[in-house]
Order: structure tokens, then sequence, then C-alpha cells
């Protein structure tokens, strides 16, 4: 219990001090969004080092919605979906860094800087794999989180 | 495993994030140490809900010792020295953070970033049970690592 809460704790400090450091708010998103990113770039290779290739990118996005998502989140992404031309949407349900927001909408505001880290971490693990993308996310209804993810092709 | 490691690398990249971000290398280590901070403040919270009252300030030391840095770092501190005036010595001889980087003595010079969070999450913790102090970190042979608490007294 500890172990995941100093991963979770750290996290919302690293979003608190990236904000108080600058006041230009697409630039916190960006910090965080690389923070992540780098950290994602790392780990996969971690979590990937006794794992066989993978077949495909379907099969890459699979692996990063269980095994992946457990690693770190301690629960599996709830629903993938694509359109098997390169974006993949994942589902969350109960997406870990919303969960401790009130679900009330008046926080909704507040969702961007708790998905910005992961954004990077999911980009950054892909790009390790060989899948170059661009990730956001979607909050409508805290704390499910949809993250995009679209392949940069060519 | 992987718990472990998302916690390390988001610490290894936190590290980067503030050096590459603030020139001055002073700035950087506090930066580091009042992310520590805050994240001990309120971990400890958490740490101690269901622990009983500490019986007193060598009571609390021997919890960081053990309980607080099992959680945190998989592994005890191994030796507890005071002085019984508010000077407390905790030794580990295999710090976690310093553990990657070569035992060479080249990579002496980098230790005080891998120590300046421990040291403020230290210190955070100890506050928030009450205890104001100052931590400092010494690396003489690598991997090991002493953090001197010196309690601030009235």
């Amino acid at each position: 219990m500890a172990e995941e809460a100093i991963f979770e704790y750290l996290h919302s400090e690293i979003v608190n001090y990236t904000l108080t450091k600058d006041s230009n708010k697409e630039n916190d998103l960006s910090a965080l969004e690389y923070i992540g990113y780098s950290t994602g770039y790392r780990i996969i290779e971690r979590l990937t080092r006794e794992w066989p290739r993978f077949k495909d990118e379907l099969d890459t996005m699979k692996f990063i919605c269980t095994d992946f998502w457990s690693s770190i989140y301690k629960k599996q992404i709830d629903n993938l979906r694509t359109n098997h031309q390169g974006v993949y949407v994942l589902q969350d349900n109960a997406f870990r860094f919303l969960t401790r927001l009130s679900s009330s909408s008046q926080y909704l505001e507040h969702a961007p800087k708790f998905v910005a880290f992961t954004c990077g971490l999911v980009r950054g693990s892909l790009a390790n794999l060989g899948i170059t993308s661009t990730v956001t996310a979607e909050v409508q209804t805290m704390p499910s989180c949809k993250f995009h993810i679209q392949v940069n092709r060519g």
C-alpha cells in the first residue's frame, strides 16, 4: 500500500511543483508530459525485458492496456477501441490520479494537470517500442478518463 | 517490482527535470528537497494512520528507520546512532537511489542530487509528527549514505 502511495504522492507533488514554477499553464502541462515521456521511455525497457516481441501494433496496445497499466496503476484499462487505422482509445473508468479528486463537476477544470504525466508516460513507452504517436486525454465524467492515441505513420 | 520501479524512475526524472530547469545548482537541490518535504509531510499521515502515538523522539526515529524506510526503500536503515541531545545519524549501507550509480569514486560528485529528495522526505515526515529538524546527507563510500538529523529545539 505504501509503495503505491509513494508514487501517487510524488506524482501529486510534481504536479504542484511544475504549476508553481511556471505561471504559464501550457508550459506546466508540457513539463509534466515530458517528465512522463522520459519515465515511460525508461520504465518500458524494464517491464518488457522478459517479454517476447509484440507481433503488431495492436498487440503492443493490448500490452499497454493490461500488464503495463496494472504495473503502474494497479488496474487494467477497462475498454480498448480502435479504428484499425492508427487511432486507439483506452478508457479507464476509475483513473487513479482522478479518484482522489471529488467527482463533482467543479473539479473537472483541474483534470488536465492530473492526466498530462500519463499522456507522456504512454507516448514515451510506445516511442521506445518503435511507435511514434500523439497521446491526448479526455475527461468527461470523473474519475473516468479516455486516452486517445494517434499513431504517426510514415 | 514494477511498483518500486515507477517510483525510482519518476524520482530520477524529477532530478533531471529540476537540474535542467534551473542552472543554479543550489536552487536545484532546494527544489528537490522541497518536493521531498511535501511528499513526506503527506505520506507520513497515511503510514501512521493505524499506529499508536510515539512515546518519545527516539521512538519516532526508530519508526523512521524501520517501517517508514521499508515502505519507501524496501529495506531498513542499517544503523541508528544518537548523542541523546537531538542529533541522530541514520546509516543506510545500500541506499536505493545510489545503488544504480557506479560505485567508482568519480560518481561521488553526483551523489548530492540523489539524496536531496530524501533529506526533504525525512524532514517533512518529522515535521508532521511535531519534530522540527534540519536533515543533511553525507556520502563517503557509495552506495552507503548517512542521514544526519539535527532536531531544532525550543
